[in-house]
């Protein structure tokens, strides 16, 4: 991490996973950062940092770190870090279902040259699932092509609907795209009745979380070619090699590395960077989630 | 047409290819709109249209009917119709080089769940060839995913820099989109010492005209694993079955299908209904290329 890292010299930086004895300075540290996909600390490891401040994090979700954040202590989120990437895999699945580009990829392995007339996002109607940072970036990069956004969420403000107002919504939009948190009440929302109530030839988008969607009614809509689909995230995962999704129809599958690409290092990098920066100028720190839980 | 526009009822609709014998009303004509892809009107056929006033076409491009277009009689061009289905198709490419959506298309076809580490946006430079409507669109489109840009252009002016700075710009840039029109000044402009002048990993992507990338220059390079490419146009076009382009490297090659999808009939009613309407309110028009050729 140091070394990709540009730090003021007066930042000291003690490497610790949080097992094992702790290394030499440890009661010193005041600026924790964790892992990605890192396992959190447990309390005992928290008791070694006494100087403790502040826990930042590369994740958006934060859940696991909730019970051992001290009294006093500032946790952060990395907001930010994979977002740009998920909002990206989706608009570009998204267009590759739109524009045709896996029949191109097949036609292309066949060396045929075989223009045929697609679909584009110019008056696309989108409703995207989640008003957050990824659901406005894929909003913003869709409106370059004239399609409209409606964006839901749990509960309705400003510019956001109410995911109670979906049956009515539904309808009326060619693309949805999932981009909400996985909790009990996001479980199997997009069910068969969910799926039913979108026109004809309506497209399902999925970066989230593959529970989200009910896999069997995926299926049954995707066999009846009735809708198509671009997974970045499935349920089971990974999906094993007999599951029919994999060939349900018009569907375009890849294995949730929405978030995982070199630039979320990059990202994650100019975010830890600024964060201590920060610390160490006595400055207001980003992603904050709360103090002293 | 008339069935698919709205138009003011004091506007009466005549429908005639140039070929055979005019339908009554021919000498009443005021506003010809040309048939997308179609030829271009002979003289003698705009001669039994006294009273033509505007010649509207959808094309972008007015070449071939320069020659026919009557002293007084304005030629007004489809810009705007074509271009945003073009950019996104760049955009499509694009991001499906990066994501690596060809490899998991191969994966998902295997039913392998495989998951590997891609490239994004984030950061990267972007150099647009061509600072018309489309690359505009395409510049924001990958803004929202962090990409800079640089525009290039025949000439310098104020946010772009010149075709004769290429050599000093090309060793800065991980991604090159070709959007230029295709002349005697633009025809090879992308060669062996141009793509040389690339980064390792470049992305090259043309959805302009073919001729203006040297096919075997880019071919050895896509051989030698250096550079990637999308390619929505080729040399030859079609590209003939037995071409080592088809299966040259990290290529990704769609049949020149940039415009045409359904969004550009949409895109030229909406245009032509408007100058229409423009026209009957004796308001200026748009996309007006010139007056009295």
């Amino acid at each position: 991490m140091a070394s990709r890292l540009t730090l003021s010299p007066e930042v000291r930086v003690v490497v610790w996973t949080g097992e094992g004895e702790p290394p030499e300075g440890i009661e010193d540290v005041e600026f924790f950062v964790g892992a990605y996909m890192g396992v959190p600390l447990d309390e005992s490891a928290v008791r070694r940092m006494p100087a403790l401040r502040v826990i930042q994090l590369f994740s958006a979700g934060v859940e696991p770190w909730l019970p051992v954040v001290p009294d006093g202590v500032t946790l952060c989120n990395g907001r930010g870090v994979h977002g740009g990437s998920t909002a990206e895999l989706a608009v570009a699945g998204l267009l590759s279902l739109l524009r045709r580009l896996p029949h191109y990829r097949d036609e292309q392995q066949a060396r045929r040259w075989s223009p045929s007339r697609a679909e584009d996002l110019d008056g696309k109607r989108v409703l995207v699932l989640g008003a957050g940072d990824i659901g406005r970036r894929i909003a913003a990069a869709v409106g370059v092509f004239n399609a409209e956004c409606t964006f839901v969420a749990r509960t309705a403000r400003e510019d956001v609907r109410a995911i109670s107002e979906l049956p009515d919504l539904l309808p009326e939009y060619d693309i949805v795209v999932v981009s909400l948190p996985h909790t009990e009440s996001t479980h199997h929302l997009v069910d068969a009745q969910f799926l039913a109530a979108l026109p004809d030839d309506a497209i399902l988008v999925n970066i989230a979380r593959g529970p989200i969607v009910d896999t069997d009614a995926l299926v049954a809509e995707l066999q009846a070619g009735r809708l198509s689909a671009f997974l970045d995230v499935t349920d089971p995962e990974p999906l094993p090699e007999d599951h029919p999704l994999w060939r349900a129809g018009n569907v375009l599958i890849t294995p949730h590395v929405g978030g995982g690409t070199t630039g979320w290092q990059r990202r994650g990098d100019r975010l830890i960077g600024d964060q201590i920066a920060r610390f160490v100028a006595g400055q207001d720190l980003s992603n904050v989630i709360g103090d002293g839980y």
